[in-house]
């Protein structure tokens, strides 16, 4: 495997593979498997989980890492073609992300939507433009609108919780104090469409995820069987849910306009995931976030606090599959 | 040894196992045993000798860490319970420490003083909360009223330049441009009783130790047969002493009112260590210092370019007593 | 090899011996040589090669690292001796350093000319100050007038590319919004002087290097056979060039005057690095820079992005002769 750019890029049996060496991986530790092996980290946005866990994780399998933050002790990163770099940026990615690859085995990439130009963010202008300088095996961290290190752990989880293939997976838009970026719901929907599940996006008007996002997620249920919707009708959506998916993202409706989009979520603080969304979904239904959470904002204390929530095994699960793409990656290298 | 939070958790013959145990793997070094571990280090405060020596020490050991510094890289945390989270921590500790902790073997933990409540500062109510959420063995890497491996390391240091064990230690106040935390007065008074010395505490008036430490300190030296007390008068503390440690805090008489505080250290110019401080000492008396200290403000540049400073030592056995602990915390889990 | 501050205080063949060093482990990896040792890292200024190259050359010989960058994480840095610290810096070079050093086996530092008094950064009065600290192997890693790993991986990139051992090497000034050091232009010289090349300093008036970084790369040239001369003549000098060297550098005459320089370099747009600079040297002439490069201010896109740039492979060779001198320092130790 080269690249770890998006779950749809897989075959599905892949990914079945790829969940069976990250169980594989936890019964029976491979410490040495990636000894020598070096894992360069570049962030162009923050991260916790990530961070700590890519880095965790190499040196579970005996390899290392180093971090690159720019901005944090290294200058500025111009990502423009053709810039005129007299500004605050003193290096261009075009020379920055080769030399980097160049100093490791694998290199993975951060790089969030520009969260201007809804068309570009889709088409993953950025993100693409960075990975075609990378020689080396990548894994996206994150990009606009794919992290699939999260689909693949959310993914695990489900499996683990014995969440039922075929269930009601309902991703949830809940609010938050800007328009975040549509990585996570766009990955988190896919997943569940390709594992089989009933998947309804619900959110409020204004919010509908962008049709190549849903046609994507549409394309994955066709193979396994699932199905996708969307709803802005709570009550409809959550009856009989087995997972309620919270994640916040920007209004699509007036993508880039902080003004029109924040006018749009003060009209929505309900949105704010509490324990009587859970009085029709199934007894068991799982509370899922990838975190950062905003509390009592995003999610309430009483849901996070109580055992429907398994936010924390998703962030642990971030670990045990990131240990399978990168033994799957660099093993044999 | 599950967690290292404070000095006075442990029995004093554990402590000086400790101690024997860093003598120990300084001279017959063990660079395997704790080959495949993983530490932690969550910094919520700034570190210099804590972020270097707990990374050497665990390489040195044969195992390797992860740094995380919210605001850094990382985005900032929030720590109130209840909060509504609409401001500009993106993350509650709920959620990023338990997350941190599944990632690696240990956790190291830096979380000051908010220097507003001395009750709560005192009850460390902010570091209890966060230590409640981490089942994996815990290591305080400096709290509101406790720096265990500062302590251990300024006692490990006085044993090797043989410091006689009842002699005089006189914890000093001095100066600083504004109020520091009591983590370390409170550690170090704690230990040098604990050792069995004659602890004398001298500060001006208004910067009184809070009776919970100096309590604390006493019952640690009613088992070890030293004392401890108090006084404003330089003259006769110096008197005969084996070790001025000199160290800034903010005045307890007016504790979180940094207005008063100041204008009280607005007269306190003298309250910079000397030569002229060690004309009644014993003639082999040590300057001691945690660092980082500020020169000619705290200490003058005649003490600590002199033969009397050992606060550089005090540096190294950072690494050699926090070997100890992580060797012990980590070797047989 | 003790310290490695400058090329400038090694013998030819020491330098021709490292690189040797630096070729044998690209095609005899030694993964095990330095198990066990552990390199600080300083940064008082910031860094992207160096930061990651230093941590991955350290990590393929089986070493680790760790990285201390005042200002992030950790408190600010007084370099000033007799400081009365009641500033922003909490901690003096003169404790932080020695303690730094005593966690590792060799200590990188990173610290650029202040920019304000030519003859205090020509004598490296601030580096020399810091390195007269540390009893433990050091690696400069760039100081106010010499940047000796650069120098080390031009040199082994020129080898590589097979460019003539007496073919012409200009060292062109190129513009930048602001002035930066000398550190690389006075590496460049010398490390092309003691190659033997004939160099020719390429730079409008103002902008002449100071005669002790022309004197020092004039007595190299003189051991090699090669030559030093410098001109404003642009036509004359690249005539016939096998490099162009392009690098930014602060006025010397109005050194430290930020307005003077600014109205200098106004008047120089035209000394940005295009395909018509090439017509008249050598068909095969090479454009390097030591990165990072303002695109389009310092060199435009048409010529990075061409096949005569080697800048990539000059970044790439930073960790193969880094790797030669942690080697040859670390080894056998």
């Amino acid at each position: 495997m080269k690249r770890f750019l998006d779950l749809a890029d897989l075959e599905r049996e892949e990914v079945l593979a790829l969940l069976e060496l990250a169980r594989r991986l936890e019964t029976r530790p491979e410490p040495q498997a990636l000894a020598g092996k070096i894992l360069g980290l570049l962030f162009l946005n923050p991260s916790l989980r990530t961070l700590a866990s890519f880095q965790a994780g190499m040196a579970r399998l005996g390899g290392s890492s180093f971090v690159i933050t720019p901005g944090q002790g290294t200058w500025q990163f111009e990502t423009r073609r053709g810039a005129v770099m007299s500004g605050a940026a003193a290096e261009h990615v075009r020379e920055g992300i080769p030399v980097l690859a160049s100093y490791c085995d694998a290199l993975g990439l951060r790089a969030f939507a520009d969260g201007k130009d809804l068309a570009a963010d889709l088409a993953e202008t950025g993100f693409n433009a960075m990975a075609s300088l990378v020689d080396k095996p990548l894994i996206n961290l994150e990009s606009a609108t794919s992290h699939p290190c999260q689909a693949l752990a959310d993914w695990k989880t489900l499996d683990e919780l014995e969440v039922p293939r075929s269930g009601r997976f309902v991703l949830s838009w809940v609010n938050h104090p800007r328009a975040l970026p549509l990585a996570v719901p766009a990955s988190a929907v896919h997943m569940a469409a390709l594992r089989g599940m009933e998947v309804i996006v619900l959110r409020p008007e204004g919010f509908a995820l962008p049709p190549p996002i849903m046609d994507k997620a549409r394309r994955a249920a066709a193979q396994s069987g699932g199905s996708v919707r969307e709803t802005a009708d709570r009550n409809e959506a959550l009856a009989g849910a087995h997972v309620v998916y919270a994640k916040e993202w920007g209004a699509t409706s007036c993508y880039g306009d902080a003004a029109a989009d924040g006018r749009l979520r003060s009209e929505l603080k309900h949105w704010c995931v509490r324990n009587d969304w859970f009085a029709q979904t199934a007894a068991d239904c799982r509370l899922m976030h990838c975190l950062p959470v905003r509390r009592n904002v995003a999610v309430a204390d009483e849901v996070l606090d109580s055992p429907r929530s398994v936010v924390q095994r998703e962030a642990y699960n971030r670990l045990t599959v990131q240990m399978a793409v990168l033994h799957r990656m660099l093993k044999s290298i």
